[in-house]
């Protein structure tokens, strides 16, 4: 007998608690890895976390599973709305999974575990071609999933793009890295050869306890709830939220580098509001979180560079980092901070980069991935195509591939596509802050010494909805607009024309 | 076909390891819950803790699994004697656990899950009437346990004392109980019948991140393993090893009670070394970790109370305390200090309680269990029966049911049968050291400064070997003789007779 829709809905629901007892044991098991799990507990908990994932793949492939989400699907109309985007998305990414062979599939992520230790040593001793052949066998399974996931609309590098930022092309990347590249390269021209700045006391020694203490300092400001999430120490910040209720975010420190806790707090803590701030009748969904990557990314990244480099934010807060480092900044000023903090230079590292320059650094990846995967790019050709092209875009020399093709983690795990949201988060961040600012005066409200106007306003526009709207339906609801590559390149040239003027 | 013993084995270790991850996963969502967990956090984990746990549980008692553990039982002699033990551990816990009527289990398990609240708020509202009605449920629950699990051996409160120390029935607790009641009684009104001694710099103010660093300071003094394990704070300190390559402890600290965070410490370590020093062979079976409740407690409070309260620990460690609270202790020695850490006073709380009358608070608990499960007492006459206890044994009147009867956690978690394991975890620890003397000089090794050679002979006479020997065998083992309270009693007479001198 044919099964009611609500039926249908009721084991739907069932199934999914299963599945997120499984995520959320792995989260758990995750987050510890990364903060605080002592050495020893390592190896054995390699082996716990694939029972678990095997098991959860088992269950989310069961012939039982795919027959109730494929008759979910095939009945859509007669679910409300945000059960439908739900079973869309849900149907979308087990198609996808069944699309790959399942020996391919666990001989892939096999290898993935064990080409990132790979890719980490050659990095370490600068020996990219040690790394070489694991990236060649990484690119051809990147190549093969192409294959199996295309269809009439995507094609090639645009299926990897897809996954990412759903509904981002090539062709549209090309367009916005055009725009950016037109307007970018000569004003990082103009900009960097002017007199170099110097801030010595940047270079300064700062006291790590005072430094959590600063960043418990920003948690207050940008108004984190405690009750439902909390702040630990790791390797690189990261922010993992499992629901609206638990949103964990990690911070490092070094005592030669003040800014860099500093900043990681703002921009941690722009993704943890994200986090806070999803409607959490979306937490037993799949919609729960951010729409896309390159939209948390705009929100982390408009918290960090657009209020946290911004001299409304420092002319409030300044004072309480001097309260707690009287010695190290009692000549500067809360201007002279502002510029030390936005200062441009063409570097080699993207993660330590400043915002004016950061988008180049994307170009470089991005330029590189497109003809990866259009097979006009070799493995052999990277580390000299790598050089070229920061030559290029930013003018300067690699002096070793460490610093160069080797620095990132992101193709060792097989993330091609990835990098472009990067820079489209850049960009969407600030066409918000465009619309942001025609509704309120965003700079007054910093002056209440928080972050309480912009939050709400990014609540509303953004955050409440989760995964219920892609990145595009929300760039148009909250700014009237489609997205457009203008709001970026005006920001950086009104911003960094009055900082070097 | 049958199989043969070596599939046998294979699909029981394959079995086990996917038991094991589940294990893992509700390991570390616990500890988790108890150290640093957001509120917001706690309601949904409850759901995936239920999801997680059916799920072991369905697995555990599956008819393949039944049949499995069945036919390696019956085919035990072919085993080697590592897995014959451990079979038979499994063999039993799963009888155990198939004598109970599922329905029932689920009932009692919901029960449970509320009590432990309800017991917290009627103690917090000394209102012993608000807790009786659930306590008639959990003693009519455990005496239908004992029903299902009695055995032509086991009758009674027998089968509830066999859970937590296997082999130890009320017969033979009745004769150690009598035994310390003989000689620790009078003992113990003789000592408090003298002059009352005041040690006013116990209750100074001490600086808590002080505190955590004498904490680290132990953690060094017992030779901790920082690569295999962990300490952070919760309200209640404890122990939990998921491996011998993981180990965690934590600590609470209080501002004007500096005794507690230095012995707790010194307590948990000495369950953590257990656990760290164990064969790491056994990680991947049932019988790693302790041998018995009262093994593990010995353990402890050996480290606790035999070397920890000891003049030859803090001839070597007080230095270093008064340096790091230069000013509360300038005027104190190390033999007052000595002296005020094992001040003997009948007390009203267990957990409080000092060395000496510890025993007599477990005699009030064993001596109603007793009766209770004997039906000779109702849950109408607990108050009564233990305020006329603690006036017989440690001659002092109970003010309140909240600083009485209801003090204790464990009956409103079902733990019948589990207090006794305290007082004969410290009289096994008592004879244990005794044996160890006659090894090797103790105080003369503790004046190297740490536990090193405590460690080892420990090490090899009982942690290395886990639960693959009982508690009889170790304590024959390692003492050359069978459990005899006497060491206890002697132990308890010369320390104090000496320190009230």
């Amino acid at each position: 007998m044919k099964k009611t829709i609500s039926e249908l809905i009721k084991s739907y629901q069932e199934k999914m608690q299963f599945a997120r007892a499984f995520q959320y044991a792995l989260w758990m098991i995750g987050w510890d890895t990364e903060t605080e799990a002592p050495r020893g507990a390592l190896e054995e908990r390699s082996l716990h976390v694939g029972t678990l994932s095997r098991e959860l793949h088992n269950f989310t492939t069961s012939p039982e599973t795919i027959d109730l989400i494929q008759e979910l699907f095939d009945r859509r109309d007669e679910l409300d709305s945000r059960l439908q985007i739900e079973i869309k998305k849900t149907h979308k990414s087990l198609m996808r999974q069944l699309k790959v062979p399942v020996d391919e599939y666990v001989e892939y992520q096999m290898l993935l575990a064990k080409t990132q230790n790979i890719w980490a040593q050659a990095k370490n001793n600068n020996d990219y071609n040690a790394f070489k052949p694991y990236l060649e066998k990484i690119i051809s399974f990147e190549r093969k999933l192409i294959s199996y996931w295309e269809t009439d609309k995507l094609k090639g590098y645009d299926v990897l793009l897809d996954l990412y930022e759903e509904g981002m092309t090539a062709k549209e990347y090309d367009e916005f890295f055009a725009a950016l590249k037109k307007d970018l390269v000569p004003f990082v021209k103009e900009i960097t050869s002017l007199p170099k700045r110097e801030f010595p006391f940047l270079r300064l020694s700062y006291d790590i306890d005072k430094q959590k203490a600063f960043s418990h300092y920003i948690m207050d400001v940008m108004m984190f709830d405690r009750n439902r999430g909390l702040m630990k120490e790791s390797e690189h910040p990261f922010t993992s939220g499992v629901t609206s209720q638990d949103v964990r975010w990690t911070n490092h420190f070094h005592e030669k580098l003040i800014t860099s806790s500093i900043f990681s707090a703002i921009h941690e803590l722009g993704h943890a509001t994200y986090e806070q701030q999803c409607n959490p009748e979306l937490d037993k969904t799949n919609l729960g979180g951010g729409a896309s990557m390159a939209m948390h990314e705009s929100q982390s990244r408009f918290y960090e560079n657009i209020i946290g480099r911004s001299p409304a934010f420092w002319n409030v807060h300044f004072a309480k980092l001097r309260e707690l480092f009287p010695s190290q900044l009692k000549d500067v000023t809360a201007e002279e901070w502002v510029k030390a903090v936005n200062l441009v230079e063409n570097s080699l590292i993207r993660t330590e980069a400043d915002e004016l320059t950061y988008p180049l650094h994307i170009m470089v990846r991005y330029d590189m991935e497109r003809a990866i995967m259009k097979q006009e790019l070799s493995a052999d050709e990277l580390p000299g195509e790598w050089n070229r092209l920061m030559k290029s875009y930013l003018n300067i020399d690699v002096p070793s591939d460490k610093e160069g093709v080797l620095q990132d983690v992101h193709w060792s795990g097989g993330m091609f596509g990835y990098f472009p949201t990067y820079a489209l988060g850049s960009a969407y961040a600030a066409q918000i802050y465009h619309a942001m600012k025609q509704d309120f005066d965003v700079d007054a409200s910093l002056s209440a010494g928080n972050t309480q106007a912009i939050n709400e306003w990014l609540k509303q526009k953004i955050h409440w909805h989760g995964a219920t709207k892609t990145a595009k339906e929300l760039i148009m609801e909250a700014t009237n607009e489609p997205f457009n590559p203008k709001y970026y390149i005006d920001y950086l040239k009104t911003k960094y024309q009055a900082i070097y003027r």
